[in-house]
Parts: structure tokens; sequence; C-alpha cells
């Protein structure tokens, strides 16, 4: 029985075709799942290797339910990213033309993408109608319930429709993060374009005490890609933050960022540490002055000889 | 003509509910709206005075949706905000007993507060129906089309059906926040128990960038109590955040703190200082020393003296 | 009679070579004095318009009798700083050769700068005689006490002798700095290249606390040139601080890192602004973005039009 | 042959006084040297096994020849320091008054202490004579040359004099701070109540520049007892910074407090790790939550196991 990956279904949306780039796939079994709890439970469980959930929207923000369950119940890791641009194709049954479209669907979070094409190019009395998910859409295209659905233009062939347009999107640059999830065990190896995801619980409230967190960043030289709160449920006004940092955690300088948050953070969450998506090596900044590995080695390696009294 | 009041509709909703704690509401037309966007629309292009959404809450954290609408477009400021405790009353039709229950409605937002509830206390095999809004699957009750919903205990009385138990909270502290936007004007007089809220865009990314931004408020012992990061549509890392912080605008420590964000900011977007809703007077913490009204008047008192030569 | 400025005396001296460059010393009367406090309290008692007085050296740092007797006391303020490349002479009485050198004599503080040159050019068994001043050798020198005094080649007309050499210096840039100094009034105008100066005193003593006080200054982008501790007298472990920052107090951001310290120390000194004697505009770096005066301005017009709602 | 020794001379001076309070000098050789340099060579050159010299006055600041000595050449290393109060004795010849005394001496360091005693005291015609130590202004009044001397009031019994007055101090508290310097070797174990020496090199300079310098001992809670900046000798604006932090360089946080500056610094020296002198463990604060060396110990533990993949 081959291992299996879960992710967050039905088939036929952008996750499946986000998670077929990862070439392991190919000996996978993917296993569509109902929602994004329904994914990562089944990792905790055991039921799956890993998961496969979009966690990031470069319109609509962070996807919470993603967030909120790697925040909260048994730990789990990040062990890959993938960034996949969101365009859409207007998908009809063979022959329909754009005049005769009354009725149009998609997931709702479609929508803010393709508002001002439809505008645009549709006819101004056209309907809107919710699907579960763009992929439900298309199917409801097939059965004749709507006349058209926006959709990744990989879902025209599998629902016997065909794409009066492609390449729909109201925003530039819209693109979604998915990431694998598994149950903690060794990061992946560094590849030198890394990102390391934690959460952190901050110990009390002060003017400052937010600033003297990320300060534990900044002072190692470590860059931040993503700081983002979420309530802890415990009433307004109650946060945590996810945060995504440059580098990785065999890093001298990200582990001793993580050491010093561990210190004076009530709590500190770690999410993995993987392969940047959107960047490699060589886009990646050289550490600023005194945050490269070498010279953490030779700081360190300095201060031993002082303790010895050999300098 | 009154002076009216969108809010996020339907009537008998929480939203409506703490709209009616604003003492002025006796005297406005309250006019429910179908979305968060249209409500502010409303005040944009002047067919309402004011509209009251909700921003946050404490269990599924920011509601974008309003985020995003203050953050773009036509400048508004929010002038007021209600925290509203939420739980959740079992509306049924008189008459219905608790085990006779197959199918339950009420907006999915209603889920995560009402889900451990459902486990204990319905049967296993009851069915949950999505409804647009509770208090539409309130009415949907009352049509006949489930048995029971969740919804405020204040919307048994608007659709005719009985409360089979009140008080119902998976989380304790549950709260919703809204807030009263309207257009740019005078904010609201300092209480002294005061919130000021910002949108920044930062002008570069590197190590420290966020720190020292929010090293603008501490410098001048200003509190942060929210920071919430937004996607600028700009594509995945391209982040604005949205900032609450302790005080008014015409606290000295606050109006330098804006200052120094303006100055190295991209952009500054100013969401008004309005009462806070959490705190009075009492609980508010004494500014820390050297940042009080009085030590700001004295310093720049003695360096006008400096610039002078008087001292 | 004219206004005179007092010197630390005595006459032919670094000190009254440096005095003479600045231009109003054609029209002033010009004292010297026994000692710095003695030049000093002729400020402080009206007897003489202003002071001038050696307060740092690149070789033996600050002169902490001018420091503290600027810490302590009647204010008074800087209004001008002058540059004197430190270069010795070697000032015979004529006719006397090298290898005739039996005693040599120079104040004390000349000794680190020919102390190199002595073991290369002057016979081994050379003897040194401390004089009160370098003015005094030479005046020992012509009265026959001594063979051969160090001091600046000027000296060398005043008593009748001749330089057997001149420039030496052992350490390469070696400079005195020196203040003219007045009771308080109006600063300098600024010239776009100025130093401010200012003593202060912690509140308290904490981790961080030194460093809080300097990131009044960096938050605003203002550059420290100096920072001297100073004991307070309090017994060891207490200290106050001599610093110089760049910039003007009529700069934006001087002024208000002056009020942040202002508001934060148990007390601050202004020791005033004046033209930097080692720069002029066109060596002034530009302030870092977000720090200029138009900048500054631009915020704080910014802040008034949102406490006023017009925006 | 036993140890030696080597202390800033000559014999019967506050140094040697302060010397003697180290239980080891019992037996060891007990050098007096001419200068602070002649002291700290021989035990450069193996002659003596350490050096006792004074570092630091409260009333006249740090002994900078002490400072520059420890900056430059080959390194040394503080072992040890000690605390003496400054008080002075007016020591005459046995038989000598009050009113008959026309001329006293001492060394000119005295002078701040003694000035306001002399005034109060002393005839207003007594002509101070400086003396090049306190002992021998002691042995010059012993040979008739003048009629008094301050003094250490253990100098009466060395040189015949009698005291007319004891414990004359001009400024409470007046202390002098000694320290005993010896060749690089392990240094002293903690005690819990240490401090640790360090002189730094800033690689450059920029707004902020220092701050982050501090920044590096305040983001791990570490206190700083003594800030001084000393030139650089290469011109007016050129400084490095001696720095005493509390702790010692075993403590964890002293230890990554050190690693931090070594990677920033352009140099870092170390000066040694020793008991304090004004405090035992008892007197010691706290160190703030997340600095102790056990949550510096759990923290890296933390993070090891991160990176293997196991918490």
């Amino acid at each position: 029985m081959p291992a299996s990956y879960a992710y967050l279904g039905p088939e036929g949306t952008f996750t499946e075709v986000a998670l077929r780039t990862l070439p392991e796939t190919a000996t996978r079994e993917l296993v569509p799942m109902v929602s994004v709890p329904a994914a990562l439970d089944a990792v905790r469980n055991g039921e799956a290797e890993a998961a496969f959930v979009p966690i990031e929207n470069s319109v609509e923000g962070g996807i919470t339910t993603t967030l909120d369950e790697l925040v909260a119940g048994a730990p789990l890791m990040i062990y890959r990213e993938v960034l996949l641009s969101i365009t859409f194709a207007l998908l009809v049954r063979p022959g329909t033309k754009m005049s005769e479209i009354k009725t149009v669907s998609a997931h709702p979070a479609a929508q803010p993408q393709v508002r001002n094409w439809m505008k645009a190019n549709l006819p101004p009395d056209v309907v809107w109608e919710s699907a579960a998910s763009n992929a439900d859409g298309a199917r409801l295209v097939q059965e004749g319930r709507y006349d058209a659905a926006f959709a990744g233009e990989f879902a025209a062939a599998r629902y016997g429709l065909e794409a009066l347009e492609t390449g729909i999107h109201d925003a530039e640059n819209a693109q979604t993060r998915f990431v694998l999830v598994g149950r903690p065990a060794r990061p992946a190896a560094p590849t030198g374009a890394d990102k390391t995801s934690v959460v952190i619980w901050q110990r009390d409230d002060h003017p400052g005490g937010l600033r003297d967190l990320l300060g534990e960043f900044a002072v190692r030289g470590v860059n931040l890609m993503l700081l983002q709160s979420r309530p802890t449920g415990k009433g307004i006004g109650n946060y945590c933050f996810a945060i995504d940092a440059e580098g990785h955690i065999s890093d001298r300088r990200v582990a001793e960022a993580l050491m010093g948050l561990k210190r004076i953070c009530l709590e500190v969450r770690y999410l993995g540490s993987y392969p940047r998506a959107d960047a490699t090596v060589k886009d990646v900044r050289v550490p600023q002055p005194g945050t490269s590995d070498a010279e953490f080695v030779a700081a360190a390696d300095w201060v031993a000889r002082c303790q010895d009294g050999r300098f």
C-alpha cells in the first residue's frame, strides 16, 4: 500500500494542481478530503503521511482554518511549500457563446479575482451562483444547471467543458501558497533558500513587548517574511503570532533567534524549516555583516578561548 | 428625514443587537445591508451617515472583508467600537423537543462556537445545514424547513420560535468587536480610555524593518493592542499592517508616534481614535515615566527655551 | 573697553594659536588664565565674554577638567569649536646643535607625541624635565636652564629660539579640540554642518537603560559623534554622559531627540549647538529617509490634519 | 624566589594599601614601579606575576593611562578589583600646629578632595606645592621642605609624621577602583557577583550604531556598569569603548552577548571576568525573565530537539 497524501478536495481544484507539482506525488496515493481539519487530522491520526492545504492567498490573506489548525492540537510540521498563480478560465459546455451566458458559478473566493472581468465581458444581468468549490461549479455546468463556471483551465477536460477565455485575473500576481504538512520529524535539509515558521505567544503585554520579540530576529539579522496575528480564543485583545522568517533552523542566526524567543515567550511552537518556493539560492540576500554561520562559529570559538584564557 | 446608519444585515443578528447598544440609534434609521462593502459604500457615497460592521471576532480573528474595505478605497474613519459577547440559543418551533431535532441550521461562523455543545447534547445523526445568516436560519426553522437554529436569543421573538437552551458557547469569552464607521471628520473627543487605529505600509523590507516601525510606538511608551497583517494585493510576501494602539491621537505620545510612522513608512492611513469598549479610564495603565502629556509639554518647552538660550 | 575672551594660558601655547584662528579675536582682548576653571569662572562672573579652552585631545582623550566644569556649576554654552593639529618643534637657543642637547623640557602632555622621535633622534642619555606648559619650557630654554624644548613652532619667535626640527608627531592625526564657551544665549545659527552637545543623567539603572537613551537619537536618525562618561561624584558606578550629536537643535530630528531625552532622563543639560570644525555642509551625510526637516514638517502637518479629520 | 606583584609606587600610597587587602599578598613580593606602564610592562615581559594599578576614581573618572595600556599592546587580563575609600590625613612633623602651616603638598589628584577643607581650615595664604605622589609629599615634609602633606593616614608612621586631622574628604563616597592585572589565563571562577570587562571597536559609524552594540547586551538582559570612550589615536571622532558588564563570561547571557559583539564589532578585546568589589551574591539582581542560565540551557535544548524533529 503506497503512502498517501491527503489534500483539501475535491479533485480538480487549484490545490490538486499545486500538489501535483511535487515530484514525489507520482508515487503517492492522493486522497481528497472535505476540509482542512479533515486533511490535517488524517496526518495526526496516521492515516496519511502528509496533508497538502492552502495557507495563504495574496488577495484574501491567510487561510485562517489552516493557521488555526497548525497553531493548536497535536504538533505538525511544514516540509514544503508551493506557490501557484491563480488565473481562471471561463468554462462552458461546448458550443455555448459568451452572449448566451445567463448564470455563472464558482467558489465565493473566486469572486475578487473575476469581478472586474465579468463587468467588462459578460452581460450585465448575468447571475452569480456560489458553488462549494470551483470544481463543483464546473460539474454543475456539465450537468446543465448553470451556463458557465470560473475554474482552473485544467478542469475543462475533467468535466467535458471548453474554455471560452483563459488567464482571467483581476489582481496581477494573484497567488496561493500551499504547504505540505506532516508529523514532527527532522526538517528538510537546508537548501540555502529556506524559510522557518513558528508561532509565538507573548508572556505579557507592555509597551514595546512585540518590538522586543521581533528584536530577537533583528539583532541576529534574520528577516521576517510574514507576521500574522491569530486570536488565542481567550477574548478580544489576546493574540498569538504566526511568523515566517528567512533561513533554516540549522542556520546559526535562526537557531539563536529561536532560542531567544523560547526564553522570553510564554510559548513557541516550531512549525518547520523548508525550501522557499519564491526564491532559489541565487535570489537570497547575503546575510548582513556579522550574521553568517562562519561568523557565528568564529565568535563562539573566540568566547570559548576567552573562557579558557587562550587568546 | 432622519440620518441613517447602515449595518451588516439582515435584521435580527448579533450585529443589530450590538448596534442598538449605541444610544444615538434611538434617533437614527437603521438600514440593513447585504454585505460589509455595501454598508461602507453607503457611507462613502453619502447615503448613510455611518455604517456598523463587525471587524474582529475572538474565535475567528479579523473580519478580513471589513479590514480590506477600510484599508483601500476612499478614506473612512472609525468613531466607536462595541464588544458583544457571543452566545447562542437553540431556537425551535414551540413544542419541539430536543430529541426530535434532525436538522439544525446557522451561519457557518457559528459552528466553532456550538460544535462541542452539539456533540454533547444533540442526537449524533443530526444534520447541519448552513444558512446565509443566523437570522436566516431562524427564518427557515419558522418556515418548517429545518428543526432548529442556533441564533441569538433575541431572534426567538422575531421568528415566533422558542429557545430550548440559551448561553451556548464552546469558547469562553467569545466576543465580536464591531465598529461604527463614517466619513473623515474630527475624531471623538478623548475619554482617557481610547484607542487609535492606523494602517501602515512599509517602505522597504530588511531585517529589523518591522521592529523599527513598532519602535516608533515603543520609544514613546505607546502600547499596541492589535497588529494584523493584510496582503497588499501585490503578491505573496507583500503586506500592510492594521494596528490598534492605546491612546488618542490628541495624546502627545500617540501623535508623535504617528508622526514617526508617517516619516518612515511608505504610507500611513489614519483610521480614527475612539473610546475603548473594553476599558474605562480607571482600567487604563498609567503612562510609563516620561510619556505623559505633561512631560511632553515640559520637554517641548525646555527645548524651546534651549533654542532661545533661556535656561 | 573691548569685550574680552579668557583662555587657558600662558601665552604662546597651542590654545592661543587655536583661539587666534577665530576672526573675531582681532577685536577682542585675549586674557590668559592660569587654569580651565579660572577661565570659565571669568565667564560665569561676567569678567569675560567667553572662554576658550581645550576639551578633547585625539591622543589623550577628553580634557576632564573642562568636561567637569561644563557639567556642573552655573550653565554655560559652547558657541564654537576649533580643531588644531598638534605637531611640535624642537626649540633651542640659536647655535645649539642636536648633539649638544642634554636636557629637554615640555608639558607632560607632550610626551606621548614626541617619545618615539626622541628615541630616534636625541642622545640616549637626554634628560626630560617637565614644565608647567610648553611655553614655559621654551622660556626656561631661553633662560638657559634647559637645552631644548618641545613646543609649537610659533613659540620660537616669542622666546628668541630657533627650531632645530619641526613637524614632530608620533601619532598621525594628533589633534586637539578647543571650544569657545559663553553664558547661555541663543545658539549660533545653523550652518548645515553643526553639532549639538548635551550632558545626560540616567533616571535609573537597568539592562538596556543606556541603549534606550541612545535610542532617542537613533530612532530619529541622529548620529552620535562622542559619548563620554563622567563620574557624578556619588561613588564608583555613578556616571553622567557627555554626548555630541550631529546636527543643530533647530533641526527637527535633533530637537525631538532632545525632547525624548528630557522626558526619560533624570536631567539633561544643553551645552549648545555650533558649527562643526571637522566638516562643511558638503561633507555632511544626507539625513536618512524620514528624518529631514521637510519630512518632520510634513508629518506634523499630517497629524494635525488627522486630528481635524481633514485628509 | 617568591612570585612578585608589581604595583604603582611609591610605597606608602593608597595603591599599596588597596593591594594589601588581597590575602595572597602575604606570600608575594610587592614591587613598587614608577608608573602604570612600567608596572604593566613588568607583567608583559614576565618579571612580575601581576600588576596592581588604579583604573578609576569616583571623583576624577577613569585613569586613562591604565585604560590605554589595557586597550593596546600585548593582551592582559583583569583578575581582581579592589575598591578603596579615599580620605586624607593632614600630616605634619610632630609639634607643628595648624596655624604654622605655610606650605602644603600632595599629588595634584588629591586637590579636588581637599580643596574645600583647606579653605575652611588652613590660613588663606597657604601655598600648594604639587608632589609626584602623596607619599613623596610626606617625605618632603619629613625632610623639612614643606610644612604639611595630604596623604593616607597610614603614611604617618612611615615618614615619622603625625596626623593633625584625619578623614578629610570634600566628596562623600570618594573611592578609587584598583585592578589586579595578569597575563591571559583562565578567568577567576564565577562567584555569582561578577563583572566582565571588554573593549570594543565599532565597525563603522552610522545613526544607531552604538545603540545596536549596546543592544547585544540589552537583548540578553545584561546590565552595563561602565561605558568609557577612549580615543583610538586616529584623530578626533575615533573612539573605542571600554565596557564593564554585570556577570561572568561563564554566564550564558554574557557569553552570548560577547559573541554578538564579536560578530558585529571591528574588534573586541576581552579584559576578564572577576568578582565585583561592590557587591556580594545577595546584592546581585535576579536575571530578568528569560535570561538565566537554566533558561538558556532549556532554550538550546529545545532548538536542538526541533532540529531533530523530536518535540
